[in-house]
């Protein structure tokens, strides 16, 4: 799929908003051979993609004009009305991308706004930082109007692998939002364990390589066990070797360990609580999936 | 190493405490060939392994006295004081080797009692489950005595990896605690992950095999940075290109999106309280590893 066959692996493509994120993302698109109008609020940032073969446009609207495929990317929902909005008249027809950070509501209302205008409407997450697009590991996740995504997926798959997950805009930015979830919990476990064995001389580094980050490989053969099980309700069918009960009892230890090692036990204290309400509320004999049933606040 | 040379090689073992765990240890060593002195304060786990070729002791100081090498494994140091109280004039030059969950405070207390009666002592964190006890996978990390690892090394790779970290024997549950604080968190952050997807007909399977363990591999690779960025103190000579400012905005998306969905995000909140310290102090234009600053509330 690398070479180009047709005027559509390499069809003209605008991209509104050159933050760090939207300059990787138009330069990629022009290191491939795609026609790129620009625009960005603050003039410069575009001009100077103009010398590496971009097109400047004056306004939104006429940047949005002048190719099928339009690409947004700013700093938030507030700043992509600020820059649509001026545009909506040129939207009909075209597909908008909108790679803004965002919430799944957010997206929503944008789609129906978009839709609203006759443009076709894709929410995408990007699974990567800038100096990452267009290059190996890079994902980006893509929801919303199927037919945008199956006419524009060579022109995104130039970003890296362009997951399509669903019709609903929100799943994108639900999805996106779930990674960092999980990222946040990797790094936040991560870092209060360096920071108890004490950094310097090395500790960190020996600590790191010969046993946490093994270790962590180790664990994360467990996480399919969690989805099996909350896919399925069922909690039960593989007796707990250390069941929650008992991991509520010794957790104690890991909030006494880090004060007295002087570190503060804040990214800690809430899984703690997790697993005493969970053996107060009758699931102190099964294994930590089981927590998952309790994050759920509305049950769906 | 796995041949039998010599009679250390298979030397007598009493194990006091036949929970899962001491069971596990028990078994292990028996299958190994091992003579293996057992006591349990019920009888009944005790007489179990008698079947099995072990024998069984009426009371701790009979098994402590039966061998060189004493391995206790109880629910937690209250049990190990009760179980070693009665064995203290059986202690001397025999090498006691502490397998309970515990603080580093606990085990420097336990080093020194039985450093008081004679014994060397060794304590020890197992960063496995007792199903996995004698199989690959397991690692116990051991401080305290050099002299007795280095005597029963042999013996204590019956269990698993055996890695010796530091003279100090609150090192072990130091470690432990420190890698239990990892998994923790990576757990949480998947849990939370997987609720934000909303499980069921295989949708928590799916997102878990597709994107959130190849998501977690990839994020996976930061943490040697953070290692080195905290032993170092040098948190600016790469530059940010997510930087902690940003990460502290964008993470409200994190917890509104997470609250919309029926999703409580307790697990999320100090995370982002985190971020929020980190920008307010100063740190807004570093990365992620800054954050383990933070959390020492003492500077070693």
């Amino acid at each position: 799929m690398s070479e180009r066959t047709s005027a559509d692996a390499a069809g003209g493509v605008t991209v509104l908003g050159l933050g760090a994120m939207g300059t990787a993302l138009a330069r990629t698109l022009l290191a491939a051979g795609h026609p790129v109008t620009v625009w960005n609020r603050t003039r410069a940032r575009a001009e100077a993609l103009a010398a590496e073969g971009a097109t400047v446009a004056d306004t939104p609207e006429a940047a949005t004009a002048a190719n099928p495929l339009v690409i947004v990317c700013v700093l938030d929902y507030a700043a992509v009305r600020q820059t649509l909005e001026p545009a909506a008249a040129a939207l009909a027809g075209r597909a908008l991308v909108n790679l803004t950070n965002g919430t799944p509501a957010q997206a929503g209302e944008t789609a129906a706004w978009a839709n609203g205008h006759g443009a076709d409407y894709l929410d995408g997450g990007i699974m990567a930082i800038p100096p990452m697009i267009g290059h190996p590991g890079a994902t980006l996740l893509y929801s919303g109007s199927r037919a945008a995504f199956d006419t524009h997926q060579r022109t995104l798959e130039r970003f890296g692998v362009a997951a399509y997950l669903d019709k609903d805009p929100g799943a994108a930015p639900l999805y996106d939002i779930a990674l960092l979830s999980a990222m946040y919990g990797l790094f936040g476990g991560a870092l209060h364990a360096i920071a108890l064995v004490g950094p310097g001389e090395g500790r960190a580094t020996e600590f790191t390589s010969t046993l946490l980050l093994p270790w962590l490989q180790a664990m994360m053969a467990s996480v399919p066990e969690f989805a099996r099980q909350l896919d399925t309700g069922d909690f039960d069918s593989r007796a707990a070797t250390s069941n929650l009960a008992m991991q509520a009892a010794a957790y104690a230890n890991l909030l006494d360990a880090s004060e007295t090692a002087g570190v503060d036990p804040l990214l800690l204290r809430p899984m703690g609580e997790l697993l005493r309400r969970a053996a107060a509320e009758g699931h102190g004999d099964r294994d930590v999936p089981a927590l998952g049933t309790l994050l759920r606040t509305e049950r769906r």
